[in-house]
């Protein structure tokens, strides 16, 4: 049999659910998916491939998986910083929002978006956002796989005047993507409890639910959120999104920061999964996931890096390392949340979350081609005892030579494949030079 | 007037005391010098000189500040992650320093230290060690500026059989590099106030005032430290030092996170300086620093990376990256500690935590030209609306593409002239191959 790429010379970071880290092993890649994976034997020749990568001692991993993302605020990176999130929401990124977002700046700040995540290693996002359809058009020409969730909310926001048309423009969306592309998985995301009525929610979650698909919703994110959804409803934002029924294992519960026992007992109960994106909470300064509660519960938690105006990149590899760290100091304890941990909550664990565990988040033989290869012969990443111990805590997104999504290679010694990066900066640069930060 | 090297065509960031950003800079380089700082008019050709480096757009700013290293634990990099700090330092650490540490191990250790900094932009350490000579020596092969202090502890350590003569060891070490090369300035590394008696710290003090060189200790770094101290001596860590009358300008004091309000004044009244390293504290779970309380006293606070074995990378762009982002969230207060404040603490505040403000730590006429240029051209780092907030939260070291200290060419296209680093990193490959992990 022969394969279309063989992949070699490497140590393969399985993720599977033993762990196994196979020095010198093989991927052999067939159409798609992943056929076959072996360890090299000095005596054998490599199997018959029409293309071979040399890993060249490097760290064969799954591609990583990005919970959370609002691609096109990839526009907005830097353009306010250091603000109370009120100022920050309201004099900024809402009136960008207004005034910039449009089915242009939609596709060319998911494409951006899309070149950055390539680069570092993600090759599965969940995005939510508006002008959905111009997200799925960049996430299809850089050649990621996606969950992408048609932004839901009841204030006009783009693409949605009239915010009564809110469901309807998500259910098109839906029902434009549906098994229209193997890497795209339409969804809805509802913005969150205080800014969609318990009507919109519920309807929301009716019509995501009748096609099995996931519902995302920011919940619990700040305190404010939680003591006015409390002055609101009498409860806690978790116990009220169960009280409306629209917690289940297809729900995608973002940050979920300021929640109590009985919330998590909650979320255990109806299987809901958890995003988790440590750096965005940090620098908006909304609080920390008590992470170690929630996954000695049983909850599976993926990581996200939220948008590019929050935190302020896409860089994975960075979340993993603040995970394992912010984790470790806010318990005074060095021994929780280690590597493999991290590991598993950036592969398999945000596969988990999105439904997707049976396709990708681990590199196994019937799973698809997802594949990244990190380049360890830089200063940082020598002396390597420990693979894993080197993944979480000292290599970085720009140590990923080689990206394989779906057996496409995507990006090839650190050159993207799919994107005219050059073309693409310029035209967004100029869309950016136009951008009045002084807004009123 | 002819000038060594000329760079243009760049956003100047000099954290100057005005903090003046200027675009379309020029800075003009003689000998070892920032001869003049100018700005680009379109009619005038660029001043004459040997050689110009084109910015290319990029972001042109003061050689990073690293104020706290352990050059030659770069060969622990991974060797234990994930364990209590006990465990860590007495099955790990102290064991593989006391098999692994020679005059061999020292030198590639630091060497290969070295080129990770200078790669991500630091052009200034401070460190502190044993056998400190060789750390000097591949400080001045990598071309770095340094403060090196020898190890001072009252146990056996690396080259020094007989914790008596550890003060002999260190005045032979500054007696050897006191004036003899304008990169390397001798110190003192008393390693806490837990592991050297009050006699030690007075005489090791005594001998860093005489010459007015930089007493650097560990100091409130642990709980358990803190509480220890008190137990033993009465007061807190800091009260202790102060008693000891070790407390001055030219003290550094390590981590100093288990710290109280009369703490805080001492350091303040006695103006000595303090080394931030969140990255090391988080992973250790040592705690965080009251940093806001620091600043708000107008303490002088430098960040550091500490040794490779406890963050597991030299990588000064993410320690800024993560300060911001930790001071935010433990204050639920994300204007905190901002972009500038975080490149100030990096770049000049380090300078003057090490007493050498007056020489590095900005680009203005007359300093060292310890010079770094940034590659802005990339899809995480488009647009650009503040380059300040770039640095810290987008920017990564390995954006770093020029690196000039005192004038020479270090780095060039993010290429590291001084060190053949493919032979290196195979050296210590080798080195690490060796080494037995599973210490008793």
């Amino acid at each position: 049999m022969s394969f279309d790429i063989v992949i070699h010379n490497g140590r393969l970071i399985t993720v599977n659910s033993k762990f196994d880290i196979i020095d010198n092993g093989i991927i052999c890649v067939k159409d798609t998916k992943i056929e076959k994976i072996t360890k090299s034997e000095s005596a054998k020749p490599l199997p018959i491939a029409k293309l071979s990568i040399d890993a060249k001692g490097g760290l064969i991993l799954p591609g990583l998986v990005n919970t959370h993302t609002h691609l096109p605020m990839t526009l907005f990176r830097g353009l306010a910083d250091d603000l109370a999130l009120d100022e920050w929401l309201n004099n900024y990124i809402f009136p960008a929002e207004k005034r910039y977002i449009n089915k242009d700046s939609v596709r060319l700040g998911s494409l951006l978006g899309c070149a950055e995540m390539l680069s570092f290693g993600i090759t599965t996002c969940c995005d939510g956002y508006f002008i959905e359809d111009e997200v799925a058009n960049a996430v299809l020409n850089a050649g990621l796989r996606a969950v992408l969730g048609h932004g839901v909310i009841d204030f006009p926001a783009p693409g949605i005047t009239d915010p009564k048309d809110n469901i309807k423009y998500a259910n098109k969306f839906i029902e434009k993507w549906i098994d229209r592309s193997p890497l795209i998985t339409p969804s809805i995301f509802c913005h969150s409890p205080y800014t969609c009525s318990s009507e919109t929610l519920k309807r929301a979650k009716r019509i995501a639910a009748e096609k099995g698909l996931i519902f995302q919703i920011h919940a619990a994110e700040t305190r404010q959120e939680m003591e006015g959804i409390k002055a609101r409803h009498g409860v806690t934002p978790i116990a009220y999104l169960d009280k409306l029924d629209v917690l289940d294992k297809n729900t995608l519960l973002v940050h979920t920061l300021w929640i109590d026992d009985n919330d998590i007992n909650i979320i255990t109960r109806k299987k809901a999964n958890v995003s988790h994106n440590p750096e965005s909470n940090m620098k908006l300064a909304s609080g920390i996931l008590p992470l170690v509660e929630l996954l000695d519960a049983g909850i599976v938690v993926g990581l996200g890096t939220d948008g590019s105006a929050s935190n302020n990149n896409l860089n994975l590899f960075e979340t993993m390392n603040v995970t394992s760290k912010i984790h470790k100091v806010k318990n005074l304890n060095p021994t929780l949340i280690d590597a493999a941990m991290v590991l598993k909550m950036a592969t398999i664990d945000g596969a988990r979350a999105l439904g997707l565990d049976n396709k990708i988040g681990s590199l196994e033989p019937g799973k698809q081609a997802d594949i990244i290869i990190i380049d360890t012969r830089q200063p940082h990443l020598v002396p390597l005892y420990n693979p894993v111990s080197h993944l979480i805590y000292a290599a970085r997104g720009s140590d990923v030579k080689d990206v394989l999504v779906a057996g496409k290679i995507v990006v090839r010694n650190k050159k993207l494949l799919t994107i005219d990066i050059g073309n693409l900066q310029d035209t967004v640069n100029l869309m950016a030079d136009k951008i009045d930060v002084t807004l009123p």
